[in-house]
């Protein structure tokens, strides 16, 4: 009867036992996460209630008021992690196996920091269509959906759609969550240099999912110019060959009429943001105003070492842990799904995510200072002052349920 | 940017309140299962190793070798329990939300019963294309699929055409663990009665998954004659208005060539298998041979009350858990993942389940009474004797991968 497929290739335990010497591997083995029980089977009675012939009576129950499955299964608090493998980390298309261990990571990091079950969904189809309708199919069995490394422009389209489609949060993480740490961080480097969101012209490298909700997060925050660069050089209206998305982004940003490289655009500018995998000299950053201010995130590499660029700039952030300021994705997507849940949330609106990155900038206070401008992941104020104020702003914005 | 979908209304707490007093919705409010974490996140480094940037090198790692993603995920140790909502219990196709209920019990049982890691997946399409399609494009997430509740003529193509497309076990509890428990349970009935399957004639009422697969299991496993009936009859040769599977039953069953009722057939035969939710007469049970058996199995209202049916054969058995012999399909499903998951089965074959219900049968061995055909679900040797038998069949059958 089987198999039209092939059986692939088991490894060595040689090779496997060569591989776990790497303690990334070591702790990989056999996985991350697991289910377990959260009722007891332990007697004939135990199975009448939480299977046949009880469970019956609350099928039933759900089939004639289908709200109840929220209150009555786990679907109200479980969210789906989905990839299709496309943009995983900087390693670009590696398909949905070698996702796998992002995506369980993340499962992982949602229930450690704030509670929330997840559960990992690689999915063996690219296809726009294809990815938008298996998540609408799956969609009754979570409550809330979070989209993972999916290549732009794709990430934009099957987000936007699944939103429409889809009365749960959906939330692209790669997008969104680095919007809310960004935003969240920019606030207290502009507070510590005395000048508000609205004194700064900022310019963006990269015009891929982070680069394009960064600059939607800051227009909607009230960021006083923005220009976003991709790979050919700044983002203007009427530059040839722009897709959709990169044409909305001419229309809204670069008043300032930016043409030609990021490093040019950068002359007096306040606020470097770098999302692109690429780089840019010291020249340039020693070309940006007083006080500037540079999030160089491109992971493991960023855009200009840190030490380099504070030579020449007051407030340096990158992506990583061995720097100050890490803007790391981890301070947000747990509390907002946690707050989300926690009202039943429909949706997640722009709302939700700038009072999330409030909440988080709020955690600093008054201890703000160059090398203290986002908190650490492990300070234990941070899940529950995002989920706190998702959750106020999903009750006012209309969109909760509970 | 939301949303296309009404917003379900909310049950008051009220409601829910009144709802508690059954045990049975108390015992489900907030669901039955949650995701765990098997590693620690105490601190940056754990972070670095289970997230960013240590989880890259093991992407790298699966990406250059895809197997290893059974090594370094959960991805080989979790299974999908996946349903279209469409044949719940006895209660018909209530649909998705409905179902997820037991689709979380299913993933309970798998858990406390075998430690095998399962998720419920209730989707929101039944059309047959649709539905493999969707099982193919998360296959890559899970290391096994478990069919639930689909209802039959669509659950045959849909297991058949997954076994195809699929290089992991795939599983339509409905027939097979139905099946496997019943084989079990009729050796060892034959073995009480001094006979072995080929001295009997069974004759099967129902045509659906499981009636179909107790048939099919019952024949490979060498049953004297056997003939089944649905609403219409007897199914035989070039009756009317056959579906492609009643088809196949009537060439390869009923030699004896009955035409008429369920009960007609009944006449003189040594079994009855009852799986169809109809009901047969005391006399039709009192026509049947000496040393008798039958196995009343539609819940929660057997075919014919096992009291009544003890008046005149010599062994009843029936799916209710009041009753002593209750043919449970959490006897077999647990143990065959188990089994088939420690392998890393490519598939479950044919010999595998006549393994398993060989397995279930002796763990009765010398203890076997008129009362006492098959273990209690509590018995312990169960799942470790399911799981070595069938480990052991994939072995011998070429389809273990470990």
């Amino acid at each position: 009867m089987t198999t039209g497929v092939a059986v692939a290739a088991t490894p060595t335990s040689a090779s496997v036992e060569t591989l776990d010497l790497d303690p990334a591997f070591a702790l990989h083995r056999g996985g991350k996460i697991e289910i377990r029980a959260t009722v007891p089977v332990r007697d004939a009675d135990d199975l009448a209630l939480a299977y046949t012939p009880g469970v019956a009576r609350v099928c039933t129950g759900i089939a004639e008021n289908p709200a109840l499955v929220n209150d009555y299964t786990w679907v109200s608090r479980v969210v789906a992690v989905v990839s299709d493998g496309t943009a995983v980390l900087g390693l670009g298309d590696i398909g949905p196996s070698a996702a796998m261990p992002v995506m369980e990571g993340k499962a992982l990091l949602f229930k450690e920091f704030a509670n929330v079950d997840a559960v990992p969904i690689c999915l063996d189809c690219t296809d726009v269509d294809a990815i938008v309708e298996t998540v609408v199919r799956l969609a009754p069995s979570f409550g809330g959906i979070n989209l993972e490394d999916i290549s732009a422009p794709r990430c934009f389209e099957i987000e936007d759609r699944l939103r429409d489609l889809l009365d749960i949060p959906v939330f692209h993480d790669d997008q969104h969550g680095t919007a809310i740490v960004a935003l969240a961080a920019l606030q207290n480097a502009a507070r510590l240099t005395g000048r508000t969101l609205g004194d700064l012209r900022a310019v963006v490298a990269g015009a891929g999912a982070s680069g394009v909700a960064v600059t939607r997060i800051l227009l909607e925050a009230g960021i006083g110019d923005i220009a976003v660069s991709d790979s050919k050089g700044m983002i203007y209206a009427g530059r040839e060959g722009l897709n959709p998305v990169k044409e909305a982004l001419a229309r809204d940003t670069n008043k300032a009429g930016h043409t030609g490289s990021t490093e040019e655009a950068l002359a007096g500018a306040d606020v470097f943001l770098g999302l692109s995998g690429s780089t840019v000299t010291e020249k340039a950053i020693a070309s940006m105003a007083p006080d500037a201010i540079v999030f160089a995130l491109s992971n493991p590499t960023p855009e200009v070492h840190p030490e380099v660029a504070a030579k020449h700039v007051r407030v340096v952030a990158t992506g990583r842990s061995d720097f100050p300021n890490q803007i790391n994705n981890v301070l947000a997507f747990p509390g907002v799904f946690r707050g989300a849940l926690d009202v039943r949330a429909s949706t997640i609106t722009e709302n939700m995510k700038v009072a999330a990155a409030n909440a988080l900038a709020g955690v600093v206070g008054d201890d703000v200072s160059p090398t203290y401008i986002i908190p650490s992941p492990f300070d234990d104020r941070v899940a529950p002052a995002v989920t706190a104020a998702v959750a106020a702003q999903a009750r006012a914005d209309g969109v909760a349920r509970l």
